[in-house]
């Protein structure tokens, strides 16, 4: 399991100085990667983003969300396209980093529809979809669907909905993109949607059910972090946490952070690792029980 | 403790036909009263309810969430004033219904906001909500301000946050609402909201994590009923769930109910009630362990 932590935990800014600090801070707490968002892949200055990463010698994700203009999830052909000309920008920029994994909302918007998903718009964004994956393909970058709750899209909030959704893509470097979070308000517990997806599962989200320090709410990570043993995931698996502290004017919004739930970056990125890697060591004796 | 079944477990409509079925079913299956949405009060047929209630011999409380156009936390002083008129028309029909409670998202809009709470807005509800109040007391109900989740206000998403809410607020017939599915992604745990409130707790929400059958979700229904009897909480509880298969326009949309997670809502009831009596049946057996 590789473990990373997501740069909006340090700074919800992406300038030089800004990703500078966020990856010497996630390499010195010792992640084996960062992960980078990637809303506006237009304006993310890749050459600099890579520099850094050799310099501090870090591998990268991204992840994003798409918008109301770039919904591929549409019934506007103009929307999906600008939704697909973004998708593609971003698979660009991972390639471009070295990265191997694009995650996130990126087959609806990230956000709080008002109306049920139309089957119009679900095949709209398949056919986006499958043109991004064979594009990724390429570059040996898998796309990762995030499973988000009913507020952020009205796609799939379940494990069971996205492997319906894979099921029609038909691609095999499209993989399910579980988060603990959002499988809080969901799903019916945290081992059955690691059981049902299986290998299909290939991105983890990490983080705790108000979004602050792991072990200060009531998610059951023990549950979790035992299924992924069982299921033998050994993938990404990235700590996301947020707080009115570090604000992305976009991304923080969107996601309704008011509360600070903590303004120590640095401790709560040390905690997090730590909290982590005690549950991996602790499940991987349960071979020896 | 006297149990409750939101309408919108039998019903989106609120036409005489509706409006009976739900009232009859909430009586036979036999819980103590039925919650009813009132969030047009103005449409509200409340003689019509107010002559079923007295045939089925059922007490009703009454709930809303107040919209972009009648948010009493906006700047805006035209905005807060519909508002107002709205409370006060929905206390009036509580009143005439002969009913105690009139809770919900009552302080803000229940929505997704795109912005945190202004401290102008806080300072608006609050006038509102105490003028609001008194008409409330003076026709003995009690106000319960529902904490929910960040994607419906950017007011109060904690029960603390309500505590310190209510002490500016200033008035005794104003009362903490807690709903566990609301708990289950902004608290630590479902103990100390219970501990904290104390008796400023006066109304609650029964709700699964995903909305649907109690005991098919994560959620610790056995802790919070733990916490509830040491509280020594007898105040009104009312089970509420939500599937695609029972809609109103306005509220289900809100509430991104996306999912069908039952469609017999008889048999939904039933298992509730009897849940819940599970629960208080067996809390009641602690004092002698």
């Amino acid at each position: 399991m590789l473990f990373g932590v997501h740069a909006l935990v340090w700074t919800g800014a992406l300038d030089a100085e800004s990703l500078r600090a966020a990856i010497r801070n996630t390499k010195e707490v010792g992640y084996d990667f960062i992960e980078l968002p990637l809303l506006d892949p237009f304006s993310f200055d890749v050459t600099t983003a890579k520099r850094l990463l050799a310099e501090y010698d870090l591998p990268a994700t991204a992840s994003l969300g798409l918008n109301t203009s770039t919904d591929i999830s549409s019934e506007d052909a103009e929307t999906s396209a600008a939704g697909e000309k973004l998708l593609l920008a971003a698979v660009d920029a991972v390639r471009e980093m070295g990265g191997a994994y694009l995650c996130g909302v990126i087959y609806s918007a990230l956000r709080k529809y008002m109306a049920p998903a139309t089957e119009r718009g679900v095949e709209n964004g398949l056919s986006v979809l499958r043109r991004v994956a064979d594009h990724a393909a390429a570059a040996g970058i898998t796309l990762g669907l995030e499973v988000v709750n009913r507020y952020e899209t009205n796609i799939m909030n379940t494990g069971r909905e996205a492997l319906r959704y894979l099921d029609r893509l038909g691609r095999d470097n499209v993989v399910v993109h579980l988060d603990t979070y959002h499988m809080n308000i969901e799903e019916p517990d945290f081992t059955s949607p690691v059981e049902i997806c299986g290998d299909r599962l290939g991105y983890v989200h990490i983080g705790e059910n108000h979004r602050g320090y792991l072990g200060s709410g009531n998610i059951a990570f023990g549950e979790f972090f035992r299924a992924l043993h069982r299921a033998g995931y050994d993938g990404p698996v990235t700590f996301e946490s947020f707080s009115s502290a570090v604000v992305d004017e976009e991304l923080s919004r969107m996601l309704g952070i008011w509360r600070n739930l903590w303004s120590d970056s640095r401790d709560l990125a040390e905690h997090a690792l730590g909290f982590m890697r005690s549950q991996t060591h602790a499940v991987e004796t349960i071979g020896q029980q």
